[in-house]
């Protein structure tokens, strides 16, 4: 990690003389392309320079000089460097340096080489942002539940007191709030500073006033009294709190329509990768608060862009929803999440209170109300209940399987009577990391991909995200990029390159074979993008990972792929997932196509849902409550599952019969 | 008022050179028999330096040089006074001052003779105390709601989470509450602070807690999670907010025994005697939140005694119920009170919400519940809903009528099917203000008086409050004097002294006439102790607005004192009150005394109830939403029936059979 005790343990070699003499030095750092400038001290490596600049550097390991991905170009001064393996001979001779292990000690220019480039900005652009919008459609998901959003601003003309009427100002505005709102008696309460503002409030604006009500589970509470204005908006915001991406969208509370939507990496990405990491990070360090205030920027960054942009105001913002998975949720709410990583993985709180936004820092109405949909165990978070919730997984009449995919494959099976949940660590190859060329569902990234032999030459066809010159390829590129290549017989079912191929595009480097996807000529990057032997035997591991949940939960309950009448697929790929590849491969079960459905952000899409219908807020309760977690984690048949899924498609080619018809003549 | 800019208003004569020259000068003022000191700044009013030393000096005006109420011997110094037509000639040249019409002008040693003490110290003697309790039999009462307090404690053992249980902690926890006390899922409340507390807590404890639970309506919160200890305490107090008196009852809340009780005058005494003077004083002077730390001020005066008194901890005292009329409980909580006294009389809040006593600066443990009953309008106060919940009026076959006399006298007629209740202002006579020798029900006071004739020369037999030389007159002593008056002829059926009667007691001084109750040589004080012809006419408008209440409310429901099967009669009138005497002056209708009881202090016996049970507390709220308010300010049949009712016992003797028997010959 990039912490100081860390820092100062660099080998004595490089910290010679000058470390007694001028502790406090400073340096100035520039950073390339963006021109940025930032002072730091003396020994800073390189990677916490650029956190300072709010630069974000590619980081698995979040500075801890494992990864490797965090390579950038020494262009002006020199560093002092840890010794390394993750740089080649010839990258160590073109300047490249670890931004993690490499220490400031002079002034210096660095240039970040596209591929070491976290988007540029922080804020990604509204294609990308897109990308993580629902692919559902909003009017069916909502007939299912009554739209009441969980706060109100209603406007109200009170009658004026008078001695046959002289009820108490307080009853008097419940009795006006029931009488419009249908709110039982005896069910709202007021809060104490709002109680005291009542007379005059009322009074000033000749009884005409604006109250917002939030839910509160069995009761409301009069959040807010305003001066009366029939034209006074009411706007909600729904997050998905994603471990690398956090989208919004604000609503429109009275009309329920979307305003808009923002997504920005998650900048705890600087405190690791993973989760995982990020809860070893903050235990460490005691950097709960610091991690909450990340996020929380985060949101707030989000939420005061969409409102600039729209001419909203903040002060209109009365509720905001978020899901995410349960670390992400404790690091929200600084709840202590060091317990969700130790066997038995036991959270602080699945089920949050409504708490005051106020109260974590974000800044909406001051008094405007934070909903945190309810996570199922330490491993399957909020943003699987709020999938469900979408996916109406507890009404279903038929057995639906919905599986969300990220670095945690989560695999939800069931319908109205029953459902099982479980998890599994697919690594981060779906999100582009763990992977040569790997990068997100971003600008430039490779999402669809299929070789062809022509001439007895192999061709390349790919389509990059936004159709400019390829960066790099994302999950969805990757699943369709190892399944043409076995489709091929490039790779064999174990995934082996096949060495007695003769083509240009396959060679044999130092660290094994790989195949040229893309020439240099034709990238945006300084170099071939590959596929390399590591790189289909990551995503081949993240697939098993994937598939051997969904087997064992099946087997668990003594049923079989045949059982299963649909099958959602969600996660950060992007607007598009090629079904066939997904199958080809083996990380899907060989069923219908019609039955399966890419469904894509859920998170997000059960968030917004529950903004706008407090039914469906509550019916998330129920969702998660109802679902039955099986650890796979200390379970002996996910691990032969496991090995099993270990092939192209499996080992058992029984359950993959279309596949064993595709792929016959190589299989 | 004694407030500064008031001061200035001095006559010029007796500010001359020395006020330009010496703005800051301070002096020591020394008051007897306390022999407190305090310093004060030249130009400050005795009364105010009185006040300044904690001591608290008999007015009814507040300070307002009117009532003459706050009469102390100069023993040393001279003081700069303004003229007043409240001292007579001979208390001039016995060094006789009031208090709030003389500015300290020099070091002074000041002596408050016994009637001008307001008991001498703030806190009341247990045997004063004593007076406020409830005259009703707590098992009586209690055996008609489910006793289970407001706020629990529960020890809780959670079973220790394996892989088979890991849920989380918020949940593992609320299960184990559910499972002690049945508490529904889903209705159950946790505080941000006491989540985020949570697995240190849990696991530093082994597991083993105690849970403070509060009642909030139609849900419960989790107020505290500490470290279990099956010994630790959860203690409630119940306080009567009166307008003279503040009485306070900490209760055991595991055994719901009673722990002990204090009482205090209420120090907004020195704003002025009733309500709509201190109402006035808060408006003219914006002091709402100087008013608010007054009282509560006072009740965490009372909560230390008992807490020191009694080896208790003020961290468990996890609730407070408070009733009070509606302004106390305005002032309480520092809700604007100014529509309290303008037509058509409009409180804010009838129905407070549950707060966080420390919200209001009320210092329990720091988390802890405040609950307020509820009010049923500006005149009718939740003292009024407390007494008909301990008076079971809502739940009453038998037709019952509730009068509480105080300085206001509000009456309640009802059953189950229907409550009307309404007030009308008696004046401070019952309170022993407005009465030459009037004193409230405490040492010294006349509870019991009785005249009777003695060779030709009238007795007179009295008894007081612990039997110690009389000081002055209380309430019930007034209403036995006036009756023992009419029954021996002395006054005539219009309360007028009969001039022929020839007695050394009866005398005529400048002022008229007046009878002669107890000579000075028999009395503490140094004065015949005296009723005059004004005392007596203000006790019977005291009397007539009482009667007239009952009167007009029985005659709007169409109904005579006939209809009435029980008469619960409640007010400070201290252990006594003869039901006899009410009804020869007329103040209770004639009817068969076994259906009249007197209650002593309802208020505080009802929040005590409510306190220890949940389902009383909630049915408080019927009780104030079922009670309708029947104004008597703007009725006209109320103003006849007032005139009416101005006479021994009433116009119409009609009314009053057993009187008429009684006075026969001299009626």
């Amino acid at each position: 990690m990039c912490n100081s005790s860390k820092s100062d343990n660099l080998s004595p070699a490089s910290n010679d003389a000058s470390s007694n003499s001028s502790n406090s030095q400073t340096f100035k750092v520039t950073f390339l392309p963006y021109d940025k400038t930032v002072s730091v001290e003396k020994g800073t490596t390189v990677f916490e320079a650029a956190n300072k600049a709010n630069i974000y550097i590619n980081s698995i390991c979040g500075g801890d000089g494992i990864c490797g991905k965090c390579k950038v170009i020494l262009d002006k001064g020199d560093v002092d460097s840890a010794p390394t393996t993750n740089l080649k001979r010839e990258e160590i001779q073109s300047n490249y340096i670890l931004a993690c292990g490499a220490k400031v000690k002079e002034d210096l220019q660095v240039l970040i080489p596209t591929e070491s480039r976290l988007e540029g900005s922080k804020i990604l652009s509204d294609e990308d942002a897109r990308r993580f919008v629902s692919a559902l459609s909003d009017e069916e998901v909502s007939s299912r539940f009554k739209l009441e959003p969980l706060t109100k601003r209603i406007y109200l003309e009170l009658n004026l007191p008078s001695m046959d009427d002289n009820a108490a100002d307080h009853e008097r505005l419940y009795y006006a709030i029931s009488e419009k709102t249908g709110f039982e008696n005896g069910t709202t309460q007021t809060g104490y500073k709002v109680l005291q503002t009542l007379p005059d409030v009322l009074r000033k604006n000749n009884w005409k006033v604006n109250c917002t009500i939030g839910h509160r589970g069995k009761i409301s509470e009069l959040v807010e009294i305003l001066p009366g204005d029939e034209k006074c908006e009411n706007i909600g915001v729904a997050v998905d709190v994603g471990t690398t991406t956090i989208v919004a969208h604000l609503i429109d509370l009275k009309t329920l329509k979307p305003i808009g939507s923002e997504a920005t990496y998650n900048s705890q990405m600087k405190y690791g990768e993973d989760y995982i990491q990020r809860i070893i990070y903050s235990m460490q360090n005691e950097a709960l608060e610091e991690m909450q205030s990340s996020v929380v920027n985060d949101i707030n960054g989000l939420i005061n862009l969409l409102v600039t942009n729209h001419s909203k105001n903040l002060h209109d913002i009365t509720a905001i929803v978020c899901a995410g998975n349960t670390a992400m949720t404790h690091f929200l709410l600084a709840l202590d999440p060091s317990n969700i990583r130790k066997e038995p993985y036991v959270p602080t709180a699945n089920n949050i209170p409504v708490l005051r936004a106020a109260e974590v820092g974000i800044a909406i109405n001051k008094r405007g109300l934070l909903y945190t949909l309810p996570s199922v165990a330490a491993f399957v978070g909020s943003d699987i209940t709020a999938g469900a919730l979408i996916l109406g997984l507890c009404d279903a009449e038929e057995l639906t399987l919905f599986i969300d995919i990220g670095t945690n494959g989560e695999v939800v099976l069931g319908n109205k009577d029953w459902m099982m949940c479980c998890s599994a660590s697919a690594g981060p190859s779906f999100e582009g990391s763990d992977v040569s060329h790997g990068m997100r569902a971003a600008r430039g990234a490779i999402e669809k991909i299929s070789i062809s032999k022509n001439n007895d030459k192999f061709d390349v066809e790919y389509k990059t995200i936004d159709e400019v010159k390829p960066r790099g390829i994302c999950g969805s590129g990757l699943l369709d990029c190892v399944a043409t290549l076995v489709r091929n017989g490039i790779i064999d079912r174990t995934g082996k390159f096949q060495k007695d191929i003769n083509d240009d595009r396959l060679r044999k480097t130092e660290d094994g074979y790989e195949f040229v996807l893309v020439w240099e000529k034709d990238a945006e990057i300084k170099a071939d993008i590959v596929i390399t032997q590591a790189d289909i035997s990551n995503l081949i591991r993240s697939k098993a990972a994937i598939y051997a949940s969904v087997s064992t939960l099946l087997k668990s309950m003594e049923m079989s792929v045949n059982d299963i009448e649909k099958i959602y697929i969600a996660g950060g790929f992007g607007n598009y997932l090629d079904i066939r590849s997904a199958i080809t491969i083996g990380m899907l079960p060989d069923t219908d196509h019609s039955k399966i459905s890419f469904v894509g952000n859920t998170s997000a899409a059960g968030a917004k849902l529950a903004l706008i219908s407090k039914e469906a807020f509550e019916k998330a309760n129920d969702i998660a409550a109802g679902m039955t977690y099986f650890d796979l984690m200390c379970n002996n048949k996910f691990m032969d599952e496991f090995m099993s899924s270990n092939f192209l498609p499996h080992t058992n080619v029984d359950e993959f019969p279309s596949v064993l018809a595709e792929l016959g003549a190589t299989a």
